[in-house]
């Protein structure tokens, strides 16, 4: 089986897993993220993201958003997003949850981006009690679309959150993707664009069960540890998360993992690109296609043990394919191959 | 000054006001409702759904709303309503607090009001953990567009909420202007087209501050009755807020003022329908008028002392105009009188 | 029928009945508070409090509570007060609800009162993550037990907070009640023994439904403003609550109202306190009487149409008696008289 | 070093180290918990309970607390619980937050434990709506005192949470080590005694970070799926949990820890149970040590390597000792050797 399904799916990174059995057999710290490991995230971010930067490690891509998200929104707040954005469709209510009833204001927009504009266009309410106060901006990078928004579309949508007072997040459970697409620096994708926290996923990208809360801008996090307690988010055997991030963190691991993941789709894609019978749906810019494709080629490509999510059951039929740190060429040549017989 | 800019800058209809004097001359009762007033508004208001009905009054259309709401959506449900529905811009999150942190999804439609069609188009994730699970539906009618929904449109929305195991709330804060323009009963209007629970208004309509929750369909209304106490709605004095539904439901009096107050809104559209300089944006079904007209007609009416609400600052300015059940033919009359020198 | 049994009970003081139907017939105002009876009450409260304060004029006690508790308690905060408080064990978790789950620690203390030095041993948990983080003291001035905190007392407590860090609410539904009990200035039981806020309690003492929230310290109140919203607090004929408000902070009608009150409960308790039959459970300081009476004594007076709370079944019988500003010398004397056949 | 400070301080045990690594080379399964590791614990839970049960992989002990607790207390609801409880004190109002403000009543007792009367005695507000309403009863084994509730003691707390109508939650962070303590069944401490849902854990006891909610009563677990995917609990990669659940509950490897970790408590209490100079302020009955000890003999236990908790600065000193499964016989001796020198 070949999973192209999700980038969920896959195991640990061979670095990741050593880090883990090392701190393991380390002499014990002390519980609650008071070790090293833990100790080590601030410093090694802050290279990354050439900045002083807070930072929370917790285990999950919902709690990467909602810790941030509901220490910069009151519950009286709205925040805007892409319709089809995670926090929105796919987190099942926690942003409201955890933000004690906040609003969702959802954007339209073509490949899973929304424009300045629009973000501009919608926003409503400042200063009038009865109504929800624009508090927060949120943007996905990979979007769910597996599109990128450039550094310059950022910018202009941060601008708009600045002038509103508004904060702004980025949900970048595929932010490494997002880098390794766009060939520009984290730095020039985040704060240098006027994000003010991003969500920087590790789990879809190698790790075992780790995300990175990165705060930007001096926010006081005081309340975000409070926030984590009592989500459930405070893990007394922290460092083996924090152990997981580091190693991502290291000699870029996050990047060269990303970098293989985009390679690979990008390949597929070149195969695929000039096949009069496969349409794609969404430009593919990072680790992820949306293409229609004949059933039959479905088929073919299911017998052949390529696992991927057909989100549609018409003829031609709509398929996600997820390419990961661990995809590798023959498997991709493998697909390419049974793709031509059906062009 | 005449005011034609909100039915909530009116003052208290007489025969309230005198429900409310003589419930304080009476004899002393019991507090927190256990008082005649609160106990016959049950038989009261079955009389006018023809129908055994459980109510619940309260004092503001915010909480007649988000009682039978948090009442029937868990935290992880999500509420489907117009994208200009009260819920949705107008109460600060209220629905979103009081559920827990539910989700509201927005429809769009004309004239204030969505379809069947687009309700069904928009129910998203039943059965998925990670989806909100579609819970209720709510329906304004009158809409805030001052249009109203057919019985059989109601059917085919209410429908379409059965179909997927969901509730059905009506916002009817201008219900007795619903129930006035259309000329139905309000038994076809709610319970016999498939509504759940009715807020219904009248504080628009000539009460000092009172609303009155109905469910129609034997709800389980036990866990409502703690939510009132904890949103700070269960009053002590509830007497006086009885008092006043009493007199509302006595006599058609909540009939009788809708029909004056539509009455002044029909006139006026009649007045200015020829009147080439005015445009109508939504057709005039209740008591509220939205149009454009030239700035300078603005200035003219505001001069003799006409208040509405304008809602831009072009020329022509697009105004809203609310008819009361006080208002009068005479200021109706100078109205169209001034309206006609702008044609 | 003569009502001892709680202030809720009793009707509508003329002076503010009047009040209401003034309102009335004025000429219409705006609706949501933009009228001239809301817009007074900051400066008559200001009068009464001799300092310039922020007030909001709300429909229950409840909501008096919970909205400045809510606007000065973080999600993650703990919120000390008495273990019979109001706040505690009469709103339903109204507290923890508008909180969005803050933590209420029940303090014990004789007589509905707790010490100084009671709080000041329970407090718990400053700036460790794990832990909630005292935020608010709550006062309850007059207590359940209808005793009365002392000026210096309540500095002692006030002190404590401020100490920790701590806001200092007081819950005032008979604050009326405590200053005419203690004859000392309302200045000196709240900002200058160091309350940041209170709860004033207009409905137990004369009004219709109207208590005022006043602010003494400048606190920023903007989050409250959207907070009432979402609790469908925010009336839109606010100005009738509003009337209710100045008819009571005008010519001290809240003061005589009280010292009415008072009068007759100290009345009652010098008739019974050498009655050797009667005992007394609290002492008597506001227009409230905790006793233990013979059964036969309660049947008698129940007979003789005095409606009061029995607390107990047992033989002697533990009562609660509630005077109000509309209780008289008959009734008292009437009721002595058929106690001193049992003493 | 010697860890006695924390069984969270512990590293992972070997057994559950291999079972991570074997997952991570199996074959890739899908994600969010579809996979055989996941899919196993069910009948492996039902057989260590001898029941068909329900069962819950998470991360965290906050999370299996507050899962099924907001999934059997309305936010209008109760919890009754050890006023030491973790819940209480420790997840800094976690389960306010969940349950949407529910309140905690905390209970007093010896030893970390209440009795049933205790509870009795406590029990109030049923089905009166301004009362919260008692719904949960919450017991904690091992308690925060490392004491241990008998069978009968249980039966007779949920006998009386029964009789109200509530449920019962046991939070067993430390549960294997009561099992290995009494010497019973974790059928007997469980459903035999009442309980509906147990927080199995396993992270303090050689997880890296797993616990096991268990229900038991085939109670309707499908809002619990909702709320852990909105809790930010619902894990991409849930398998790598799940098989470290697997192994703890394969062979007894969650008894054999636990006794080991039991075994050298009792080992340590043997050897200071004769010293006059120490004080036992709790029986020791599972892995947990509350002593009292002159500061001498802190000082150099401290020199020697010997990490633990000292709960004051007095002399004598309150301290806790933590056995774990990785204790061992000779760092017991040297304590004990050198406690030895301070009688």
């Amino acid at each position: 089986m070949t999973n192209f399904a999700s980038d969920n799916v896959t195991g640990v990174a061979p670095e990741i897993m050593e880090a883990i059995i090392r701190a393991n057999n380390d002499h014990a710290a002390s519980s609650y993220g008071a070790d090293k490991w833990t100790d080590s995230l601030s410093e090694k971010a802050s290279v990354v993201f050439e900045k002083d930067v807070t930072v929370f490690p917790v285990i999950s891509g919902t709690a990467a958003n909602v810790l941030p998200i509901s220490s910069l929104t009151p519950p009286y707040g709205s925040i805007y997003c892409h319709r089809e954005a995670h926090i929105n469709t796919d987190e099942c209510n926690a942003s409201e949850f955890y933000t004690g009833g906040a609003k969702l204001v959802s954007l339209p927009g073509e490949h899973g981006k929304y424009t300045a504009d629009t973000l501009s266009a919608a926003i409503f309410g400042k200063g009038v009690p009865r109504h929800a106060q624009p508090s927060l901006v949120s943007i996905t990078q990979t979007t769910e679309a597996g599109t990128l928004y450039r550094p310059a579309e950022i910018s202009e949508i941060t601008e708009i959150a600045r002038k509103n007072g508004m904060k702004v997040h980025m949900d970048g459970a595929r932010f490494a993707n997002a880098v390794a697409g766009l060939g520009v620096s984290p730095a020039e994708l985040t704060w240098k664009a006027g994000v003010d926290v991003l969500s920087f996923g590790a789990t879809k990208n190698g790790a075992m069960g780790a995300e990175l809360v990165v705060f930007f801008n001096g926010t006081d996090t005081k309340k975000l540890e409070h926030r984590r307690v009592r989500g459930g988010h405070f893990l007394s055997k922290m460092r083996f998360v924090s152990a997981q991030l580091a190693a991502y963190l290291d000699n870029e691991l996050w990047l060269r993992n990303a970098t293989q993941a985009n390679a690979m789709a990008t390949k597929i894609a070149t195969c695929l690109e000039e096949n009069p019978a496969v349409t794609f749906i969404h430009p593919v810019e990072a680790n992820i296609l949306f293409l229609k494709m004949p059933k039959a080629l479905v088929g073919a490509l299911k017998s052949a043990g390529f696992e991927f999510y057909e989100m549609s059951n018409d003829d031609p039929t709509l398929v996600r394919l997820v390419l990961s740190f661990n995809s590798n060429e023959a498997d991709v040549d493998k697909f390419a191959e049974i793709a031509k017989k059906y062009s």
